[in-house]
């Protein structure tokens, strides 16, 4: 395992733990959920970032060596707006990683699959590591890919809903056509279902709601870091099958107990 | 998490997850993958001892301080065979637990209820520790802790199937009502559903195949146990809500970029 | 289809839709629901039937020629009462047919195995037709058929959920081993469950809740009537298989356009 | 029920089941199937017609006043391929109705979001009736909604798998936002996939391999009619709701016993 190391543009991740930074109660009491969970990338929604306050309460948070932020462009209803504000948050946060996430609908804030597309396009040509969050769509992932995104953040059930894998059966074939990391954001409310998305072979998983709105987000923030590290140890150790039905037949014990 | 050690009759568990020893292609192998699994308590099948040789293999690999053995009654066909064998059991291995296992059907090795309750009742006037293996069956788990059963072992799917959680609405009610501890055993065949149940507030569960069979079984051994580990911190944690379709709607970030 | 009779110990049944009377908001209603459903067995709680009213309201609604009266024992505990319970209802209501309900648990109202299986054999012995409520337990079944039941009734899920068929995996099972029709009662909810119990090979089903309690429970009688029907005709003709992701490759269309 | 008519376009139709014509082993057969399921609105694969041969076997079997032919674009791997062929079609078959489907996926054919949305538009101002079959993405249904669609047609599982409803979370929420009628295709596989698609409220279905691929396609037409009618039906006099393991707790029987 010592070399099953997560490579996504340029940068190594020891960790398949993504975490997010919204709903925490606290911003002391989400450091230290995310130092429990070992994560070593972290989502800022722009939009509660002061970028003209280097005082910045979540950002001072925030600042550790292992950990890197990821901002996203949570609130963009569009292509446009995306690479606006793709641009102020590079400028705010010194980094070219970007989170993209365009939701015209306000009621489940699920994503637009050809804002996103094209978005993507744009802010690879100006020199960002595109990291789109998408329904899990076979298709929009291949074609995402092709226009340079640097891993695909396909759901697995609609944001906060803790639902689980919902969309297991499209996911499994995202992970067997994609060529760069699938990330599984959205709707894993519990270390069962990140450990699930590890097993199918995703390459990290973002966990945001499950851990912030627990009552000991930092115990789940270290329970979640272990599903995602015995999920990965269990996909590289292969499953047994899942068998229809059958057990094997075991020899009667009678015939031991009479001899 | 210090204090939260499992209780079976007189002895304490730091582990949650106990093993089985059945198909494993190797003794030696199937010793290091208990030892990785950190696991306390391992059933073994009376009928795979060899009762008077006290070279036996299995055995001579399983003699470890921290390992607590665990024989079964596998093959038996009624209470009068399973009483018989426990005794045999108690007599070979000089411990008075027994996994009460009683299944007349060859093909699916599911257990019967009525013999079981019947055994487990006689078993526990003979001062055994009887941990009986049955369906998800919630008035069953009831009765067997009336008549003494020191702990119920409810299935999650057909043994040997590895298709998780398959009576989930069915485990919730038992852990709900149960006195005694839940052990959830049969069915679990990966580490994301031994999470699960443990989330759902079982106290324990049991693993075999999903260890013995896997390409490599001390690998996955330890997946399990963080597994485990991790489920049952989530459950003491307090899992986030499931939501039924319904995500937070966020501010728009537009007013933000324009003003 | 033609000659697609089902058949419990002397009666012939038309119908696979076997229905309740709990729950209705009006006896007339109740009357018109089931004839809607052309339903021919229909199950009444003896404890909710003034047997010494030969004008009770229920019965008197429920007098045609085409409905058989199937008398449960709703409300024992156990198997000493269900046995008088049955006679009491033979009594009364001049049929030797009984639905053995016994249910020490209040709450959730799942069945006891034990004494179902104790009172199945005695009332077997009395002369009785003996239809089982019984938890989806394939052992439990077999031994049911062995004391003579005529027919058994797992539950797809606790009673008055409207959850569907959460035993799928044990019902496959059931229906697989048993030589006596199987009527899964319990849990179904919606037509859509109705037709996957027909599908998988059930005999008949029993719908009660899902009915009385709809808006519209005449409409609501003559969709489950519809659904029994469409999924045993789907029983004999064969479903096609579940495929795992396989779709079958069509010819690209570009060479026609081009050609 | 007697006005629940489905309209699309400037069509109304009694069924509300479409069905598809491939994987028939005859074209007899076929006809005989789609006149059981009483279907008025039937897929053709533009690729599979003789459109020079006015004798061609299929759409000789499908002249019938009842049925409307809908010429699917399947085989098409973008937007421009899928203009060019619906316009072929168009001239062909004397409809202005297209089935939008591009799947450049040849595997799994799984359609693109982005060249449906494209096609679909330019389709809409050339005066075309457009019928996307679309992943189940409930944006992407808007966006089309908003680009003149006159229905949305999400798939359920991939095609041709016969796997069910596995995207029924975002099902849902598509049919609850959607202002055109939405009509489920692909992955349904069984009469009780149908029924529940109905009962969730889509306002249609679309079969094609479960009736084709059935061993009795005839029988298995008329089975997904009436499933179709019990899942509408049930959808208009509303579903009991799904309660979470609350059985209403009985008065026990015993003080009637023995009053």
């Amino acid at each position: 395992m010592k070399n099953d190391i997560l490579k996504i543009a340029d940068k190594e991740f020891n960790s398949r733990l993504f975490t997010g930074t919204g709903k925490f109660s606290a911003s002391e009491l989400m450091k230290q959920a995310i130092v429990a969970s070992e994560s070593e990338l972290v989502t800022v929604a722009l939009k509660r970032v002061d970028v003209k306050d280097d005082q910045d309460d979540m950002l001072f948070h925030l600042r550790d060596n292992r950990i890197n932020l990821l901002p996203n462009t949570s609130g963009v209803r569009n292509a446009k707006e995306a690479v606006f504000a793709a641009q102020l948050a590079r400028e705010a946060l010194e980094t070219n990683w970007i989170k993209l996430e365009i939701h015209p609908d306000p009621k489940y804030l699920l994503p637009d699959p050809v804002e996103t597309l094209k978005a993507a396009e744009e802010l690879v040509s100006l020199g960002f590591v595109v990291m789109p969050y998408i329904h899990a769509d076979p298709v929009l992932c291949k074609r995402l890919e092709e226009v340079g995104a640097q891993c695909v953040m396909p759901l697995g059930a609609p944001i906060g809903t803790n639902k689980g894998l919902k969309t297991r059966d499209f996911l499994e074939i995202i992970i067997e056509q994609s060529k760069v990391p699938v990330v599984v954001d959205a709707g894993i409310g519990a270390p069962s279902h990140a450990a699930e998305a590890m097993e199918l072979g995703a390459d990290a998983v973002l966990v945001n709601t499950a851990i912030a709105v627990s009552q000991n987000p930092i115990a789940m923030g270290e329970a979640f870091k272990m599903a995602v590290i015995a999920g990965r140890m269990a996909y590289n150790a292969r499953l047994a099958p899942v068998e229809d039905k059958k057990a094997i037949a075991s020899s009667p014990l009678t015939s031991f107990l009479y001899e």
